[in-house]
Formats: structure tokens, C-alpha cells, sequence
């Protein structure tokens, strides 16, 4: 049994106040290609197809396309809710879809059947584990108590485990922040202050785990115990990942292999340091000048019309970092708003602007309180 | 061949400030119901499919539950997006949901396959038409100019009939305002002034049309040429009209013939007329009191808390109308703010309340534009 393990689509995405799609719909082609040199059984999306609960319609339609695609070519797809998805939308057409080779979990629910492929060995068992945030995941259990992060995804997994013959081989589809893993700043935390990380040992059952959630490719306490890392760079943070997907093979005992296929995007994101007139000169930058930019300028001094200056050079300039000025000091018109950064790092920098301290940990808790409940409520609008 | 033909379900609508989405279920329930008895060979739901682009969550699974019920009993589903839907999100896995027997049409495209249903007597081609106003269709066929909406019907019908063999039993499923037809407030005109009509000729050549947009059950220049009318009363206009479906019957000459099979909802929505005195007395109004209701208060002088009274006998109150009262002698405590009638009917009324002056005939041409435009940009969202 051979599959594909990605992750992390967030199709519809904004970035840098551009919307990703067609970047996205460029490096879709290329996993479809691989698809084809490849000729796996499956493709297993672990979750975070969308960017938000309501995609635009671009990215509706390049999410079909490409689940067409994929069924033309013989390739069943795989996939789950993660917690950018509405989990209720994206289970449209749950049960029609399986005709055609598409097995999808939405919604939590208490008794979602695995699905079984097979192979010459026989039936491989995959578990598929939407996101679950406690509320949800309490509801569909009907529990007494709100469980906490790692107990909710305990209660899924009993409950899928449950559904799978002693002995058999058996993978897990899941979406969540296993302890110890290396987050990046496009991931929008679960919750507040590390509640929202769970053991890598719920997990230990299955020969594979093909995880979604942190956006780094990484092993998760175990080398079967994977994230494959989102599909595209979504941050400056990202920017020394490589992005690609898992190819996994599982022998008839069970055991598990892969091997990692980068994917090259159309444009690359990028960091490029230097002074203003370092950063001018011919030659200085050898890499594609379109590529999603964002320029750490190491002048100390303010600079005139550095942005305009840049974005010549670089029409797709998406920030500028001023690391060795003192914000404070430059005219409201030299400060950048950049772009890109998170919510709660936007808001400390503002903060810190105007008042000349920090946020406390006590504000910065109440300030990622307010956070998460917006964007709460906007997954389920 | 027998199918039922069924439109504008409207799902995730707001009617009297309440979602109809549990009324839906009730009456779609009943349709399964229907299925069961007349064991038709499809469904066809002639657009407005939901209440708008972006519907809520729980019409999206209700409509993805209703396919599946369908599904299950080997009906098959034929449906295109009208004039409230989004095209490209009700589109969303058209290929890969044929494998299951569902067949729809959203964005106009300039080669939509027809659908291909056989019986004992060969085959009978389904063109499915879906909404479109005229820049979309100018686009998908590459016109040079802006056609009007009945030449823009013209292009689709035209090339959906080059793609059936001469003397093949057919039939269109299609959304739109044909010219004659009885209209209801619910609907949402589809343009300015009368542009929005289509001849009923441009279906002649199909031996049965299935329409949806206005929401009374009506011939349409034709007696095979019709309305089904929508799933529910959605306007207090429409309480005299029947809510159904039509089963379709289509001989081996290609004959059509039609039985409306009436649709009972959980509700009714009424319009109860009487003085203050009449409506408070016991057994004034014998059929059920938490129907959806508008009451014609027929006093001529101020009532005292009316709202709050007639509440109190009919717990659904959508709205009370004072045909006896200058609402100007009222104050604005005595003036009822009327649920459920157009923004054009609720302007033209404040308009006069304010001016004690009518909307001039170009007022509302003006108002009907901008009113037109915000539903189109809601639309295309």
C-alpha cells in the first residue's frame, strides 16, 4: 500500500494581502504529476483544506477540480476537517462522494466507520480523526465533562479503534498540535497557553499517522508519527521549510517507510537582508526578484521612500523589517505595517509603540482569549 | 419515464426573521416520503436550490442529507444553480457526483453535457440550464455584445440542443422569468423593469420543461412548459397558492403528462383578518394557532398593545397590517415594523411615510437598480 500524506492546503488563503490561490493551484499541478510518476493507492489530506470556514469561491472550485482529477486518475482521496475548515461545510456530500473513490470526515461524530482499502496483503484500516475541539467533540460523545484537548482526541481514537479489527493494519488521519512539535506562525494556535497540545502516544497503535495542523515537516515522538508540512510557505517564518508531501509505503506486516518529495512553488518565500544600498546593486540577489519578499532593511538610519524604492525591485514585496531601528524614532510614514504577521504579534508591537512596554503575559493572554474567540466564531459562521 | 419536478427550495431562508431550515426538513421529508410511494426515476429541482450564495451550515446539511436519502433509494438527482444560488459553490464536486446518480449544472459553461436517463423506450435527454443573467452567459460563450436575457436563454438552449439527436425525447430543467407568469414577492426580481423576461417559445422543442424562479405552480405559455412552484409559502403573497410537486410522465412518443401532488407543511402561513375584538374571542380562528401568521387588523382606531395581544393568541406573529389606519395618525409605538415584505414594498412605505409622497416611476426604477446591484454583489460573494 502506497499513499500520499499531505497537509495543510488552506486553499483560499491570503498572504501578504494576496489571495494564494492560483500559487496554489500551480503547486496542485505538480502534486498531481507526482501522483502520476508516483501511481499511489491513496491521497491523504490531513486536514485544513481551507484557509476559513467560508473559502472564496476560487478555491472552491480548485479544490473540485482537483478531487476530479485525482478520481480520474484511479487516486482515492482521503481527507478531514481541520480547524480552519467549517466542518459542516466541507462535509458536503459526504456519502455520494465515496462512489467516486472520496472518503471525508467532517463534523465529530461517535461512530465514524473507517475507511478500508486494500492491498495483496488485505484490508488496511484508516481512522479518519476530524479536528475536535472540546465543545464538539463533548457533544458528539454526549460526556459529562468538558474534556481537555488530549482527552477529547483519547475519545476519538477509542471510539475509531474500536471500529478496526485486532491485528490489522491500521492508519490514523488526524489534525492537532502533538507536545514538542516546532509550530510556525501561519498555524493560529488551537487555544490559549498550551492547552491545545496533545500526547504523541494516542497514536501509538496505528503503523502510520499522517498529521496536519504545524506547517514544518516533521516526525511527532515517533518516526511513523508524522506531520508532511503544509503545502506552500504561508509565513516568513517558514521560510527555511522544506514544503512538500510524505510518500508512505506500508509492507504486509505493518511496517511503515517514507520518503519526503519536495514541491517547488511557483514563486518562493523569501527573506533578503541587507542595507538599502546593498539591496540596489545589481547582482546582489541572484534568486527570482518575483518571488514573495520579505526585506530585512539593516540600515540604522531612517531611509527615504524605502518601500517605493524596494518594491521596484521587488513587485512582489510583501514586508520590510526594520531590525535595527527603533520603531519609536521614524515618522509615522517610514513605519511599514507589515504585513503577514499575526494577529497577536501586530497587536504587542502596536502596543508596545504606544505605551513603551510589553504586554504582560497576563494581557497577552487575555488579548489571545479575544483572538481565538473571533476566529472561534468565524469557523462556525 | 417518470420524474418529479420540484424548485426553489429556498434552503437556509429568513422568513419573518426565523430560519426555515426546520420547516425544510419537515416538508423534504415528506417529498422522500412521496419518492417512496410514486417511485419516480429522478428528481429535478429547477434552481434556487438555497436562499443565497453563502447559505448557513445547517442548509448545507440538510440539502447534502436530502441527496443521500435520495441517493439511498436509487432516485436519481438532476439540479441547477438559479438566480440565488452561487454557481460555483453548488457546483462544487459536479463530476464526482454522477457516480452517485446526482447531476447538476452551476456555472453556465458553453458545453454542458446533457443528462442521459433511459426507459423501456430508449433515451431522454435532460439539458440542464442553469441561471444565467447576461454577462455570465456573454462570457462563457464568448459573445461580442451584451445579449438581452431571453437571446442570452437562446445561446444556452441552442447549444444544449446541438447536443441531442434529432427526434430524441427531451426535456430542460431551467431557472428563469418567462414572460405571463404569475409572480410572488419572495422571488427577487431578476433585473430592472421587465428586462429579466424570456419567451416561452425558446422551450418548445422539448417535450417537457421544467421551470423554477416564480414560485407559484403555473403553466408557462404552455401546458408542458411549467412552474412546480416553490417547497414552501415564503411570502404572505403566496397564501393562497399550493405547495407541491409535479410527477412528470413522459411516454415512449415523447407525450408528457402531469399530476400535482400537493406538499402539507409544518406550518401553514396565513393571513387572518378581524377587529381586535373578533381575534381575541375563542374559536374565532379554528385551524391551528402557531402557524406562521399575518394578522389584517381590521380596527380603524389605535389598539393598545396589539402587538403584544395578538402575540400571546399566535405565537409565530410574522407581522400585522392595518388596511383602516393612515399610519401617519399612528405613533411610532403603534407602527408595526412589517416582516417579511420586499426591501422595495418596506421602502416605497417608509418613503411615503415620511414624504406623504408615492416613489415616482423613476424613484423606483433607481431603487429597484440599487437594490438589484447589492444582490448581485451578495451573489457573487
Amino acid at each position: 500500500m502506497r499513499f500520499i500524506h499531505t497537509a495543510d492546503w488552506h486553499l483560499g488563503k491570503l498572504f501578504g494581502q494576496r489571495h494564494m490561490t492560483e500559487d496554489q493551484a500551480y503547486v496542485l499541478d505538480e502534486l498531481i504529476a507526482l501522483c502520476d510518476d508516483l501511481r499511489p493507492d491513496a491521497l491523504v489530506i490531513a486536514g485544513d483544506i481551507y484557509d476559513r470556514a467560508i473559502p472564496p469561491p476560487e478555491a472552491v472550485a480548485l479544490f473540485s477540480e482537483t478531487l476530479a482529477k485525482l478520481a480520474l486518475r484511479g487516486v482515492k482521496v482521503l481527507f478531514i476537517a481541520g480547524n480552519h475548515d467549517s466542518a459542516v461545510r466541507l462535509g458536503f456530500g459526504a456519502e455520494l462522494l465515496r462512489a467516486s473513490g472520496v472518503y471525508l470526515a467532517g463534523m465529530v461524530r461517535a461512530a465514524e466507520p473507517p475507511v478500508v482499502l486494500s492491498d495483496d496483503y488485505g484490508d488496511i484500516y484508516f481512522s479518519l480523526i476530524p479536528y475536535g475541539d472540546p465543545p464538539h467533540v463533548k457533544d458528539a460523545f454526549a460526556l459529562e465533562t468538558m474534556p481537555s484537548f488530549d482527552a477529547a482526541l483519547g475519545v476519538q481514537i477509542a471510539a475509531a479503534r474500536a471500529q478496526i479489527p485486532a491485528g490489522a493494519r491500521s492508519v490514523a488521519v488526524a489534525h492537532a498540535f502533538v507536545i514538542g512539535g516546532q509550530t510556525s506562525e501561519s498555524e493560529h494556535a488551537l487555544s490559549v497557553g498550551g492547552s491545545d497540545q496533545v500526547g504523541a502516544e494516542n497514536f501509538a497503535t496505528y503503523d502510520y499517522t499522517a498529521l496536519g495542523h504545524l506547517h514544518a515537516p516533521q516526525r511527532a515522538g515517533a518516526e511513523h508519527i508524522r506531520y508532511s508540512g503544509s503545502l506552500l510557505k504561508y509565513s516568513f517564518d517558514e521560510v527555511r521549510q522544506k514544503k512538500g508531501a510524505e510518500l508512505v509505503e506500508i509492507d504486509g506486516a505493518g511496517a511503515a517507510s517514507h520518503t519526503f518529495y519536495p514541491l517547488t512553488p511557483r514563486h518562493d518565500v523569501r527573506i533578503v537582508s541587507g542595507l538599502m544600498n546593498e539591496l540596489m546593486a545589481e547582482g546582489f540577489d541572484p534568486l527570482p526578484h518575483d518571488d514573495y519578499i520579505c526585506v530585512e532593511l539593516l540600515d540604522s538610519d531612517a531611509v527615504l521612500a524605502a518601500h517605493e524604492k524596494l518594491r521596484h525591485i521587488y513587485p512582489n514585496l510583501f514586508s520590510i523589517t526594520r531590525p535595527n531601528v527603533n520603531m519609536g524614532r521614524l515618522s509615522s510614514n517610514e513605519r511599514i505595517y507589515e504585513r503577514g504577521k499575526s494577529e497577536l504579534h501586530l497587536f504587542a508591537e502596536f502596543f508596545a509603540d504606544v505605551t513603551r512596554e510589553k504586554l504582560s503575559a497576563e494581557e497577552e493572554h487575555a488579548l489571545i482569549r479575544v483572538i481565538d474567540g473571533l476566529e472561534k466564531e468565524a469557523r462556525e459562521a
